[in-house]
């Protein structure tokens, strides 16, 4: 036998094999690159990124950390870079890699933290962003955003959840965007706003309403490139996280106070918004949740080390002895196992029918998996007892990162309503099918001379 | 896009997907003829397989119901026969199906109630009874015992359980096998036997205890081959299951009182017995995860009929309109679309590596399959009202037979265990790995003249 | 301190401290009294009665239990009887018990399996059956069927559930009950008729349709009483409930075709049907939760002897030293604990407010106590193995009784909606709340000089 | 009727019924007077107190928050003082309220957030504090330390749990305690000293081991009392809790070097430091619970509030019109419910029998409570989105607080275990009861000729 691929360590022989056959050539050596560009530099480093930061509440929004960047220098000569953006749906920017491909190695990044994915260029807003601009960008507005963002010279922001709006319903957002001669407007109050935090930020990609009066709910919204510098940009705080801010990218409340930028900014066309958002949220559900499960199997690997930590013996035993420990572990590695395969069928699905034709496998995902990894990790927490919940430990920043996923595009409860109504539109075919039964039946027991309904 | 394969309506796109390029023409083939078979044939008869039953409570238990015979003839006409029995593992009798491709006939299977599995000859316990006589017995146990199960004309009881024994401990076991000249005598009372009920079965293989002193407490049992109409064979009860006697397969109490039988009849040798049931255990307990699922899925199917039956409209709503019954059904989905996943997984793996090279993921699929194909018919349960528990519907019987799944072949808690243990066996790897970890942040701190414990 | 009450065995000394000021000398004496009763004697006939009901499809239909009978006869010489008819609710013919004081007594009776109740007169659907004829019935109607209830003379069916029909919401009722001169005519298919087969049960009370024109939905329906053996009645079969036939008594399937009553048998007044079957509900709803209290109960004591049980050692350990055994049972006794006082609660609001007042109580009692049960049984089952499934033990006919009382008197989802719109109705005082609540605010920031809209 | 208590408002009619009769008079009354002063004083505080602590990394915790004071000032004056200290148990220092009757002022007081306690001097670590000194202190310890804790002057911290050490085990605390001449030196270092932050804090309750070699593992502790601000006493840094560092009390990880305290700073005497901490634990547990309790109660209300925000609709409906959140309403008015008769019967168990007689009630409180807490903490975090998570809700500090008392004071394994085992010592009656019944069931059978082995 072989010896086997260098990721069956991170992730497990049984779903290797289920997808080992579907990667190139490129694709297993891209792999087996990252696992030891993982291990080697980017987990030694996260906790130094962290020391980089300073604690001062107006510096550490100020600071581009040293060691992250001096990574992505080195991620970049290795080849390391852009890996999430498939050549097959972008030609032009994309690398050959699909997105089980890429599915595979966003897990391994999600075991990194959030320096993981920025080293090799693949963080989320970035991302999503990326895709838009290669998607939907003028050749001007590719040259000018896109190449910087794609080189990791800048970062950006997409400015859409608003104050005070319901925005799970993406018609609600009231942000102005109005045309005056050769110049776009912008009048609007958003927040949860990631990355605008970023001195390293330069652009936000903004949505709103340009239409209000369109007789179309769905035609009314436009997206414009606002420079992060550009007069009237105010970003006026960082929303925290469960206690954590996040800086230096944050999730910032941003006023947009008569912003002016020129007609050339708008994306794609007027009321072309809904369009746009549609097409950038797929591929990103799913990065997300192999990152989670990333996370939770680096939570799993860290509570193994400590209920097998003689340090930690109570009563004469180790803390795996106790309880229903092993019963927890065996419970958080099926939940691992059974969310990789979940969302590695759901890859594929979009690698095969796009995005629009996966949406039930990504709607899946979507509910399935944070709360699976949030499970994990928090059985994880409990095993180091005050530990687990402090700044000593990764988990609990890890929780609360996971515990957002639950909300950000789209709440669980969204996915679970389209996952049961798509469900439910099978029923007219289960109608008939059973009629069809029935009369079979019925004809089989006629020829056996019995009665039906005396059963 | 060519027609996608019938299966497609019974499982999902996406696992489809996933494993499609695994299956050889001939399996999809096979597969295609199985859909047409199951739903042209086989569900039609599935009631009437029952009213063929007498309620009568002597002659339950002496019937050949007449609809499954004549479907076993036209299934063996069909090729659609012995379909569990992989070629790969028994070249001699096996058929030209991996472990994968049977598994996702299997899930068909566990549609139809258990008389589909009997249909094509694929039915508990006969299969592990013919896996263990093509791999262990002689020429002349073959001839007499495989040959006629293989052609679906007789059928075989496994006698392990023992009354008021622990027996998810093997090492328990108390019936006594001693050889007496050219005789091996047999004395032990057994129970949950399951067919042993049927008068179609002709042979009991049992485990029993053949060298109580030996010093290995695994070689101290053997297995021998019992005709069910030996004197001293009694059948003294069927078990019920949740107030179900499963006539006329039954799950028997079974005194063997004296019972002999041709030193011929031992199987593999003196002190083989763990070894046999070892090589038994592991794609059984696939194939009834994979048939829970199938089984979970026509409980979903069944409850979309009934949530959108105009008929059951309460308080002019249709039932899917009330309360959580969309959300439930969406979890239900997404728990058929991860198990169908990971017991995938696990079946390639043992095509892979056998049995014995998949136990964590045969374990795994063990403990996660049965509780969550238990949930979703619940949920279908609860949907019909009490309709749901009653005999009007499948679903009572099914959730009694799922019950068993989570105590047979070892109960939740072994599995749990043995899962558990085996991560736990990762530690040491993980320790090392924290430790080179940490020199490697140790490295970059000082370099960068940083304070680690200041942190 | 005194010797605590002898209650205290079979529930705990916590939940009888919060109790006991509340018992009149006569409850603790009758309850001291059911105490050893139970003991004694119900408890020992158990399996007795079981073994007195023939296995034979006809006669077990036709039987009645000697031990039933003896006992019964018992239970009233020693004053034990018609405890759940609360004196204060009915003047005439109830006992000096109030509801909190006879709940504690169904518990202690849902230990002792279906006999339990029925012999001291105490069971459904006999029990709502009596209130109804006490509360609504004519001096006529009360000599005929009441004092025969009472006396335990004669049982009797409540026939409300029909065929087809969403019977959730009573509305949908469709037997025709229409005058014809000095008559009343009842026409219509009933199921789920408990107590139906049985040979001592002589009335129906029959609810159905009389005016299906009248503008308002809650005045169309009346109730009439109909002799068992009227002409028309015919008891189609048994509905089963996950393999269990209930015998004798059973849910049956009735017709009722052309049946005839004298004008006198209709209870109340034309159109009253609605009332009637409100104030039947809320009190019999405790009684059930209370009994489940007590099953579940019976089931830890039940699992407790078995992992504690030398004999069912495996690889050399007590099953409680397994996996999580002690954690189950931890979690079992918390379940019982709580559920007991917030259905104790549940009974003493009926008391202090009717269960017209009660309706929040009995409503969340009615939808977490069936589903704890459930769980602590399953448990249970679980540590005894495929025995737990079976007819050697109560458990696996505790659990398809309790899985009944989740769609019994309204399935759960419909007390989850009542409950959570309860809770909506609060939400206009807590915004008032919020309001006032924020002025205080404002003004004390004002006051300190701060800027409230900085935080 | 007259008019209900206003407590009412804020738990509910069914448990105050359970519960008013044992209220004395004064207490009544002044559970009224506190829910005037909760409404009207302490509500409309909340924001402000954090206001007024600076964001300023150090003078955060230098800080002593000017309203808080005012509010301490004004509860004093109302009566509304240190109502945890029952006199029953502190007949010195403690006021007339039973456990029982404080514990539903801790419920109210759980509504406010963490400075509520605080303003009535019912906040830990000082409650358990001040019982110790009560309990254990020298006339000499009392008045220079309890009297000005129970006046509020100064505040308190208990310094038990030691970095690197499993703490849930106290046998393993290291923390040396010697005596030299007329001198106690303290070397240690401990962490999660919950005040030990405060400006306020004058006083560090040390428990450390003074008589390593004692063989008996509980004699070899002993508690001193040390002043915050002796020399060699360093507050090294706060530990964060899922991001929070709750300033300015903190939770801070500390270094005893060299600390010497006069030997008049001994509690109680040597090696009597478990016997002390034991007496400290069980009423405080109830506290916390009952608090969390409040917690859940206005986390559930501040969700009633927004699902019928109309500024909240999306596509057309309100947030409680979607998916299942009315159902997770009433599961989370149930939890509550559930939860609030545990503690209580808990509270008085503590009454009736001290601590130590109603370990179980504390036991089983313990880990039930903060666990469900939890679950409607999220619910209602779910239903506000991501400001759910943020600063602009009190909910994720809640859940944060909430999630370390599955920890603080044991884990939840610990309490399961303990309350496990305790059942599990039920067996041998349970053993005896099954035999004794076994005698009278087969004494029937005999009698009614019937053979029970035939079952």
């Amino acid at each position: 036998m072989a010896s086997p691929h260098p990721i069956v360590q991170y992730t497990s022989t049984a779903s290797w094999a289920m997808i080992e056959d579907k990667f190139s050539p490129f694709a297993k050596e891209t792999l087996a690159n990252l696992v030891s560009f993982f291990e080697e530099e980017i987990v030694p480093a996260r906790r130094l990124a962290h020391a980089q930061l300073p604690a001062d509440p107006v510096q550490r929004w100020q600071t581009v950390i040293p060691v992250i960047e001096e990574l992505k220098v080195k991620a970049k000569k290795r080849g390391l870079w852009n890996l999430f953006l498939s050549k097959a749906h972008y030609p032009e920017h994309g690398v050959p890699l699909t997105n089980l491909e890429y599915a595979v190695m966003a897990e391994l990044l999600g075991r990194g933290g959030h320096i993981a994915p920025q080293v090799v260029n693949c963080s989320a807003p970035d991302t999503g962003n990326m895709e838009v601009l290669a998607r939907y960008g003028s050749p001007e507005q590719q040259k000018k955003w896109l190449i910087p963002l794609l080189n990791g010279e800048i970062r950006s922001a997409f400015a859409m959840t608003e104050k005070g709006v319901a925005s799970s319903d993406a018609r609600n957002i009231r942000t102005a965007i109005r045309r005056e001669g050769d110049e776009i407007v912008i009048n609007g109050h958003k927040w949860w706003i990631s990355g605008a935090g970023d001195p390293r930020t330069k652009l936000h990609i903004v949505m709103g309403k340009s239409d209000p009066g369109n007789k179309s709910a769905y035609n009314q919204q436009s997206v414009v490139l606002v420079p992060a510098d550009a007069p009237g940009v105010t970003v006026v705080r960082p929303m925290h996280v469960m206690g954590y801010d996040d800086a230096p990218e944050g999730h910032c409340e941003i006023v947009y106070n008569n912003v002016r930028v020129p007609l050339s900014n708008l994306v794609l066309g007027w009321g072309k918004g809904f369009e746009i958002i549609q097409g950038r949220l797929g591929p990103g559900r799913i990065h997300h949740c192999m990152r989670s499960i990333g996370a939770a199997s680096e939570a799993l690997d860290t509570m193994l080390r400590r209920v097998t930590d003689p340090n930690r013996k109570t009563f004469g035993k180790f803390l795996y002895e106790h309880g229903a420990v092993v019963e927890e572990i065996a419970k958080s590695r099926a939940d691992i196992e059974s969310a990789r395969m979940l969302v590695l069928s759901a890859a594929l699905q979009i690698d095969k029918y796009q995005a629009k034709g996966a949406l039930k496998e990504i709607g899946i995902a979507k509910f399935v998996v944070p709360s699976l990894a949030l499970t994990v990790v928090d059985r994880a927490m409990q095993s180091f007892g005050a530990e687990g919940l402090s700044q000593d430990q990764d988990l609990a920043s890890m929780w609360a990162n996971l515990r957002t996923l639950r909300i950000a595009d789209g709440p669980d409860a969204v996915h679970l309503q389209q996952i049961g109504q798509r469900e439910l539109k099978r029923a007219p075919a289960l109608h008939k099918q059973a009629e069809a039964r029935a009369k079979k039946e019925d004809a089989l027991f006629s020829k056996a001379g019995l009665n039906k309904s005396h059963l």
